[in-house]
């Protein structure tokens, strides 16, 4: 997940980590380390963002590297042992002072400046017009784009990103499937049709409104894959991340289908070697698992039947690090139904 | 673990749960669905209040009842159910709205009355000098006292039970133990000596503060375990939540010890036979796990050896719902050691 503050409003920001109370972490949640420790243990993750990195020296050598949301200093540590001859990571939290001592103590003072606050805000001593060769970011939320700073990123394209220059990672991909889900669907909606005896039915309708982050097995998966979205970071806009695509998914067995399922790939196309990682059912398992959307009608497909549909994704206009998620699906052949769902990952 | 807000400005309140983003549920994490449905899904924790509540109804039959931080209305309708003439239901967590809607499709509406607010200002109906008979609540949080709305339940109780009123849990206690635990604590804490090669020491220092929730297997605990508080809830000041508290660990067999253990049962003694459960090692899952407090030492105890010292618990000063714990001990017998530890829940 990307590593800055979920709150706009720093309010940890004259305490030091050391001192931080629950109500700080509240409003930094970033600042604890354990969500560090979550990202760093994703190997997946982390292994990928060093092999992109570590393993082309030839493009980092004697570069200027902007980390965004640099969390811990993980990423610009390897964009130093790569080569870079400056490397600048950016954050809001207050995790930046534990990376500025992991940063000093592992010899990296000289190479890496480390500037706490936003990037809208912040002077990052470029000088006047100064740019960067590259930049590197871990953005990525749940879903790809739930709590993700990638808007951030976009603006630190357009401001800093030296023409020809490079982004890590630089293309993205969100998929869609369908799943057989009966016994945990009983376990997460059903429930709550009777709790201890009484009926909770009030918060069935909030639970099948919020899309749950999960694993689920590859056998799960009834449908072939449909890609939804493609991210070029090196064009992108910000105004493309609230998009609208049509799916059609293709049953591969007779079954019922209890939910659609997204994930994401992430790939590092400028690497020599291209580097890339995905988070769906098919893969290792990262700490963005899979984002499984339940319907309220349970659906029945025969293989080489197609669903079809159009999910609209947009940022939730009051806070637009929430996601608003709609899908809308027909079942074509002989079990035909469709129906409307609205979601929302806040 | 408590239902009420963790932060003392309701920021939620003029919103509906089905219009909060996540900057409200930061505020409110009590409105958030999936911290209720953990609870009611722990039937240990459950399945006692129901016994403890239903199996009595010669003690609700006609009374009035009073629910400190009632959530969903679990334990109201289990107190109407027993009985009770008249329920009363307080929550500052936007999730009493579903409570409402929950009570009254299960037909208590005119058994059952839910109040939105903090206790110290809500008007209870109650006329003036009213009184309850018996005040439910489910406050605990881990570790018995973090994050806990035990000062509330007591305000609750010296402001509105009756004479001769019951509490529904009346009795806590608190116990210690100590486990070898080199493997997770590797994982927890050795893990920042080398992050991908990096030295992440100084992350180490903060992660030792910091007490982990976790399930411990019984077979982990190398000494038996001392009571280190006991907790009346009919007589308990707010002041005695802050203590001081020797104990004595008798190893039961020769080992490494790297965390002290914390854990805590909870006793309805009021009841015509006493429902109690307990959160420790010993016994069945809760979602209170149990509290780890890794040591920097490992000490070497032989079976016999007592491990002596002082836990000190009291509220931070800057945020009273986390907890400042220290704990000295000393290692007697032939691999005698001693050491002072600083503990942070936040």
């Amino acid at each position: 997940m990307a590593s800055t503050s979920t709150n706009g409003a720093a309010a940890g920001a004259s305490t030091s980590t050391a001192d931080m109370t629950s109500k700080d972490y509240y409003a930094d949640s970033y600042a604890h380390f354990g969500i560090h420790e979550e990202m760093l243990k994703d190997e997946v993750r982390t292994r990928s963002y060093r092999n992109s990195i570590i393993n082309n020296p030839h493009l980092f050598k004697d570069k200027i590297v902007l980390d965004v949301g640099c969390g811990t200093g993980i990423l610009c540590m390897f964009a130093a042992k790569a080569g870079a001859k400056k490397v600048i990571g950016v954050d809001m939290s207050n995790i930046i002072d534990q990376a500025k001592i992991i940063t000093e103590v592992n010899g990296f003072k000289d190479t890496i400046t480390l500037v706490k606050g936003k990037l809208e805000e912040v002077d990052l001593g470029l000088g006047p017009n100064g740019k960067v060769d590259i930049i590197i970011s871990e953005w990525m939320g749940y879903f790809l784009l739930y709590e993700s700073m990638l808007d951030t990123v976009l603006m630190a394209r357009d401001k800093y990103l030296a023409p020809g220059g490079m982004m890590f990672p630089d293309k993205a991909t969100m998929y869609i499937s369908a799943i057989e889900d009966q016994e945990y669907k009983d376990e997460k909606i059903g429930f709550w049709d009777d709790v201890y005896g009484f009926n909770y039915s009030c918060i069935k309708d909030i639970a099948l409104r919020e899309p749950l982050v999960d694993t689920v097995d590859i056998k799960s998966v009834v449908c072939d894959p449909c890609a939804i979205k493609q991210l070029d970071l090196l064009t992108v806009t910000k105004e493309e991340l609230s998009f609208e695509s049509d799916f059609t998914l293709n049953a591969t067995r007779d079954d019922y289908v209890h939910a659609f399922l997204g994930w994401f790939d992430i790939s590092f196309d400028a690497c020599h070697k291209p580097v890339q990682f995905s988070t769906g059912p098919h893969s290792r398992y990262t700490h963005w698992k899979q984002t499984v959307f339940y319907t309220k009608d349970v659906l029945a497909v025969n293989q080489g039947d197609a669903i079809t549909g159009r999910l609209v994704c947009k940022p939730n206009e009051r806070n637009n690090r929430d996601l608003d998620i709609t899908i809308d699906y027909q079942v074509q052949g002989a079990t035909a139904s469709s129906g409307h769902m609205e979601y929302k990952m806040s």
